[in-house]
């Protein structure tokens, strides 16, 4: 464990180099040699040539598998003479030797091929195994069972891998497991580990004629045998169906070929100088520095993952297991050992590692290392401290931030190891926890709340009508819906956890209750009032109360965020409809608003009637009447936002959705409305149902509700400007950008900003004074992308919006796409959901039109995108390759998308090393 | 009338030419001269050239307007000596002279650009008279009445047009109508024409003291300075607002300037050797060669539009106004200058002319000359005529049909002059003609046309499950719905009138019967079993019986038609679901299908069940039992569709709408079929609740269907190649074409080809024979059109669908569009509506990146286009130039679509004469 990196083994010419060893400390690859080597050789050889100890072995590397596929399965000239002498260096190392009766070297032969395959290649673990050397390693370890269980599992596996005895089966009809199954019931035992050395022998003798009646011949004891046919069945899981669909998938080229790895096998569970272990060099939950990680005495490492025995803990220090004796403490030694390897691992590999480690006979053995998996209050904190180390430069420690794990330190989560009892999963729609008691409406979610009942609204869907009830729940859940539904847009906004598109519940509202199949069997029918907790980071529905646990905002987020607003180009605005949102939006760093829906303020109680009676007046007078009582109330809401968005921009998009939306559907409401307005029953109803449409996506919206009634949007304008004008005269510096959506045409924009326009030069003579303000349009429909040429003679900006483009892209309505996409997803044909992450090939396509045509008519252009994707990693990097000037997001998205620009132009600039913060 | 066309007028220098002198036989211009002379004045000269006797004049050349503008309102240099000696030379021709007391000259000035501006220009009429010349017109004339009319409408109009007095008012507020009007009561008299030659000249003191009180100065009695003011008037008309915003409508240079055309005014009402009518060359409702047209003896030209007095022919052979005496025999020296004049234009400009002339005092003048509007028989009849003649060459026959105009000769049409009591106006959404009995559901139409009657359909709308009675029903009229919403397109395709759209009707089902607001105001009501008429060629909807007429199809048809397919590239198929509309199409010269839809097949009685009890399956299995009684019914749909497009191929697409489509939604029906499945009634409201969709055209159908039920498509698959291998063994040759709808990605096609590759080979085996066919896709999304080269690798054909595609790129729901497309249209932000003719700007390009994008990959894909658009000529002429191999449209749309594809052929290559058949 002493031995120098730099010290190669003594090697014969590389040109006819066929078995590439490492191990403890020399290694004649190293972690370049990818292509050779494989990913995982060249992990073990540079592993070894760090210093660490690794139990030794060699690669046969991937040319061979090609030649051996040429050769239709032969292995090349002098390819034995080189694994016999590769094995027995392995054999000095280890003070083992293979296939002797007293102290038999035991060894794993795994695939390895240039990029990792989850799942496609096989491995043979224990090879070299038969009756004799089985008793070798009884005698040794003194623990037959042990012997005998692991020549049990090798013959199963050799057989499986191998022979071929049960390819293609599946586990219901796997003869070795039935026969183990037979032997726990014969012995009246319910677990493996209960089963007596002598049963597994037996089984063995089993297995082994299983193989016999299978094949028709023995199952082979030489040790030899086993090693050139294992070697020989990595080769040929390269070409199996499964991997080849695999690699097609994938675009890898078939001829790369795999490496082998052949290594020793070491045990933790010969006696009490042994263990085995899993250690994280920093803790994976906080990041606090320190090694972190949990062992047992004498035991395999499934033993640790099994939970039989409870592991103890490694280091000294860690909290909530110092009751229990520390390596530390019990083995000083073996602790100074992986202390010694793991610091090598983290410094060699720039980041925290996740570590499997096997002591035999008081010798430490790692066997494996990879970068940690944390939690993101612990990604954050183990960025910043190794730039704060010196170890990594303030770039890589941005490059490695995962944008959407920081939703983790914004939302509240159930606590770590709480018992879940799910019933149900849909869609992570809007992440975060909640516990709360069920109620089906928006009304008794309000009444609820008002009398101090915390609420989880379930709904088959919600609509804008349900707007007060989603806003007084702790949680919403819907049973149809996508990422990009009513419920699911609005709660991401407000930082809500929802679940939507839950399709397993059956809703029944007239019984006031929901029924579930649950995954085991069994109907379980929650109650209005029962509680129950949902996860929106996961998606999964628990009945009763999981424990909540409070978030909390890290100084080493403050430091990531500062650089990543340094490296970035990209502006990151936010999108938000209330004062409150909007400066909740400005804390997480926000440089503007970049869709300010105007319709969700029409929801209000105090204006909700006068905007019903607009749609229900009869001429244009009326509603004129109608919208001058909406006036006042709407430049309320504009000169709040103006105020949060002091010296930002913000960007207001005119009424956007269909008119119906804003009337009641229930007869009760509608009597209601009727009564407020003077009007009769029959007429309220005869105009929502003249007012319905087939596709409202695609129907009298946007921009048409202002070519058909001009007074709503001169009347919004108005609104706007004269709230500006308004907080001006306070010292707000008010930057208002007009938006007018779904433009198809460039004249239906040439004629609403001539009318805008009107508008604005009658408000400034009437208030005395100017003020900027711009006039841009979202580009949401393929039209407008196509013929954004002309569009642009008519715009200031270009906002795209996504979540509409991606509809009428793919003729897809995201409200009805909970049917079939995730059957797309599952099955591939889709990679992903494109209304979670921006579909580069034909969304995208659409994007990069519409950007080139709106910069040849107007070359500044201001240009950015309000859809769902303003807050999602990868959409964000297409924004900037595609030289947007911003993205807009929910406020709770902004650090996400803030990070994810940064990481696009990173992406974009060739690394520079002068950055570094060490 | 015997002047020569080729001797030209003594004129001055060129360049210093301010008039430039016509009439009578010579003229200093020719028809090159639009440039400088605009439109009217060229053809004035030309007319004179040609030895047409036109009232002489002179025209002021466009330069002068640009002088006149760059020089504030002064005229050039040498200007007003010129206009006089320009004025002096018309007085010897017509032997008048301007401003004289007994025989005065009057003049008109009329504005004339290089393009007609129509409405955008103005013009004073009879200018000249004051008191005194007014006193010598009623005395040469013997008919003050007449003088003074003339004076008063002279004061009027250059009141109106050269001072300004009424500038931007509206008729409301016409002072000068204001005054006629209360002239009438005093007299108590009904008509201007019943005014005395006394109170008309008190009317034009009136007005003139009218025009002394607006602007403060005497209306100018000096012919000169009215003609001076008028010119100017003229050039200033150039400058309007009106003009300017007309200009750039259409991109026409703000820097032409307009000619103004100064001519002599001639009388037909100044005895009983004075007359005035119209005439064309050829009969314009049959094409029928020799001259056809009404005169009135002693009358003003709008005597004759009047209808006060009844005209006589001209011609003595006109049937039907035998009885009257016509011109040829009553005047034959008139008859035989009119003749002249009449074969001169016709040879001239080579096409039927509609000309007005003018007989003043035995001398003929002819006033104007125009192309004549004709009927869709006269045209075809008149280009063959023409081209018998050797007038014109074939393609240039082909080029003037107006393709559209071909329905006329193909539906029923109501008889000419029928009297039509209209009370309602929809879209012209199928041509043709209709009477029948009012109905309000296709029950009732079944029922009804059972028993005898001709029913008309009335509806809000029609679906699918109204098309056994719409197939009944003589013609549909619906109240909602556009161009191309379900009815129409299902009338289109039968030939079948409709008129959808039509917003006016308040429909009660509940009490049978319809109201309509008529013009005039008053509330019609027509009731289930009252008879209404409706006209589908121009939307009109009338109460009671409108005689109707047989069409013919006439030989000259069939020679256009025959010219046209030599012209023709652009193959032309057909939109067909059964073997009788692909015999029908195959009449019409349809060479293939373009586009079957199976669909349709599915609402056929002997299957709907089973096809609904396809969607109510719980499971696959289930589902494939369903499948498998609706195969065999397909299997023998396909098999008559073969044998009717023997030899050519049909395109057959694979089921697209969504699944509740086919579920009935009226509870009675529901439980019906609740009893044959053997369901209960809440089964199946259940499955028809969950089948719903917000937003069904972008929801659950097309190949999202073959996504998730794969046995679909597989079963229609395996109908289609069975149905083909038996046809062939009758000897016919089927050329199956598969295509799969709304691909958004090339990963379903690649999944639904294998699919179907798979089924067919199955099926070739089982037949014990191969057959050719291929598997393409509708190219109907935006991301299909951006993605082609991927969807490329799969499909050997693509079908634009352009109805949906329009929808998509334009998010724009047909069905729901006509809540606000019509302001569109009327406000001019869209020219047309985009799903009658194919918007080439958007839609367009997307089609041309979607062709690109196609034969980059596989250059010989075969590209057509099966949206309605097909049949629609602007639009097959953009196919045409895109390269596409094929359009397809409905039956009756085929021979339209073949003259289209001839004309784009014809315009796409410099006309070659010689393919002349003279």
């Amino acid at each position: 464990m002493t031995s120098t990196a730099s010290q190669p083994a003594p090697s014969p010419s590389p040109a006819a180099q066929l078995a590439y060893r490492f191990g403890d400390g020399v290694a004649d690859g190293d972690a370049s040699m990818r292509e050779l080597l494989g990913g995982k050789g060249a992990g073990l050889h540079e592993m070894s040539r760090l210093g660490v100890p690794v139990p030794p072995g060699f690669t046969i590397p991937t040319r061979v598998c090609n030649d051996f596929h040429a050769a239709d399965g032969a292995y090349p000239p002098g390819f034995k003479a080189q694994i016999r002498a590769g094995l027995q260096w392995v054999e000095e190392r280890v003070g083992t030797r293979f296939g002797d009766a007293e102290n038999p070297l035991l060894l794993s032969v795994r695939s390895g091929a240039r990029v990792s395959m989850p799942g496609m290649m096989d491995t043979v673990l224990n090879l070299g195994l038969n009756d004799v050397t089985a008793e070798g390693l009884a005698r040794k370890s003194g623990d037959p069972r042990f012997a005998y269980d692991s020549y049990r599992r090798f013959v199963a596996m050799y057989s499986d891998v191998v022979l071929g005895v049960k390819r293609d089966g599946d586990l219901a009809e796997d003869p070795f497991e039935a026969l183990l199954e037979a032997a726990k019931v014969r012995q009246g035992v319910g677990s493996d580990t209960e089963l007596s050395a002598e049963t597994l022998r037996t089984l063995v003798g089993d297995y082994k004629r299983v193989v016999r009646e299978a094949l028709g011949r023995e199952f082979p004891d030489d040790p030899w045998e086993q090693l050139w046919n294992a070697i020989g069945a990595v080769f040929d899981s390269w070409n199996t169906d499964r991997a080849m669909i695999y690699r097609d998938l994938y675009g890898y080229p078939h001829d790369w070929g795999t490496a082998c790895n052949v290594q020793s096998m070491v045990f933790g569970n010969l006696g009490d100088d042994c263990a085995t272990g899993v250690c994280f060099t920093r803790d994976p939950k906080s990041g606090e520095p320190g090694i972190f990680g949990e062992y047992l005495v004498n035991a395999q490492g499934e033993d640790v993952v099994a939970g039989v025995r409870t592991p103890l803990p490694i280091a000294e220090k860690a909290e909530g297991q110092a009751a229990a004796v520390s390596m530390e403490r019990a083995q000083p030694e073996t602790y100074a050992s992986l202390l010694e390897a793991c610091t090598r691992l983290e410094q060699h590999f720039r980041d925290m590692q996740d570590i499997e480690f096997t002591v035999q006979q008081g010798r430490l053995w790692i066997l494996q290392t990879r970068t940690g998996k944390r939690t993101g209050p612990a990604m954050v904190r183990v960025a910043t401290d190794l730039v704060g180390e010196g170890m990594i430069e303030r770039e890589e420690a941005l490059r490695r931030i995962d944008p959407e794990q920081i939703s983790e330190l914004l939302h509240p989560v159930f606590a770590a190891g709480a018992a879940r009892e799910i019933i149900a999963t849909g869609l992570a729609a809007s992440p975060g926890a909640a516990v709360g008691k069920v109620v089906f409406s928006a009304e008794e979610a309000s009444e609820w709340v008002e009398r101090g009942e915390r609420v989880i609204l379930v709904r088959v869907e919600t609509s804008p009508e349900d707007i007060q009830g989603m806003l007084a729940a702790e949680g919403i859940l819907t049973a149809r819906g996508g990422m990009t539904s009513h419920a699911a847009v609005v709660a991401r906004g407000w930082g809500k956890c929802c679940i939507s598109g839950c399709g397993a519940l059956r809703i029944d509202y007239g019984a006031g209750q929901f029924q579930v199949e649950v995954p085991g069997g069994g109907v379980v029918t929650v109650s209005r009032g029962d509680t129950i907790s949902i996860d929106g980071t996961r998606g999964e529905v628990m009945v009763g109360v999981v424990p909540l646990e409070e978030p909390g905002l890290p100084d080493s987020l403050q430091q990531i965020m500062g650089w990543a607003d340094e490296a970035r180009r990209l502006k990151v605005r936010t999108n938000a409809d209330t004062p409150a949102d909007a400066a909740k939006a400005r804390e997480f760093g926000a440089e503007g608003i970049g869709l300010c829906r105007t319709e969700h303020m029409f929801f209000g109680e105090d204006r909700i009637l006068a905007v019903r009676e607009m749609i229900l007046a009869q001429d244009e007078s009326a509603r004129r009447e109608a919208l001058d009582k909406i006036l006042p109330i709407q430049r309320e809401d504009f000169a709040g936002i103006f105020r949060a968005m002091d010296g930002y921009p913000v960007t207001i998009r005119l009424l956007d959705p269909p008119l119906h939306e804003f009337l009641p559907h229930e007869p009760a409401e509608q009597q209601r409305v009727a009564d407020d307005l003077g009007l009769s029953l029959a007429d309220v109803q005869q105009r929502v149902e003249a007012l319905a449409e087939f596709n409202p996506m695609l129907g009298h919206r946007g921009v048409r509700l202002a070519i058909t009634y001009p007074e709503i949007y001169e009347v919004q304008a108005r609104a706007i400007l004269e709230a500006a004008c308004a907080v001006v005269r306070e010292g707000v510096v008010a930057l208002p950008e007009i938006m007018v959506p779904l433009v198809a045409t460039a004249s239906e924009l040439a004629t609403t900003r001539e009318r805008l326009v009107r508008v604005a030069e009658a408000v400034f003579a009437e208030q005395g004074r100017r003020l900027d303000y711009t006039i841009g349009t979202m580009i949401e429909l393929p039209r407008a992308c196509v013929t954004s040429d002309a569009i642009a003679k008519h715009a200031d900006f270009f906002s795209f919006g996504t979540n509409d483009l991606t509809q009428t892209t793919f003729g897809l309505s995201r409200d009805d796409a909970g049917r079939f996409l995730p059957v797309y997803v599952a099955g591939h044909l889709l990679e992903r959901d494109p209304f979670v992450e921006l579909d580069r090939a034909g969304v995208g396509a659409l994007i990069k039109i519409g950007i080139e045509g709106g910069r040849r008519t107007r070359p500044a252009i201001k240009i950015g995108i309000c859809g769902e994707h303003g807050g999602n990693p990868a959409s964000v990097a297409f924004c900037h390759e595609m030289g947007m000037d911003y993205v807009s997001c929910s406020p709770y998205r902004v650090l996400i998308a803030r990070l994810a620009g940064a990481q696009a132009a990173l992406a974009g600039s060739p690394a520079v090393s002068g950055n570094s913060g060490g």
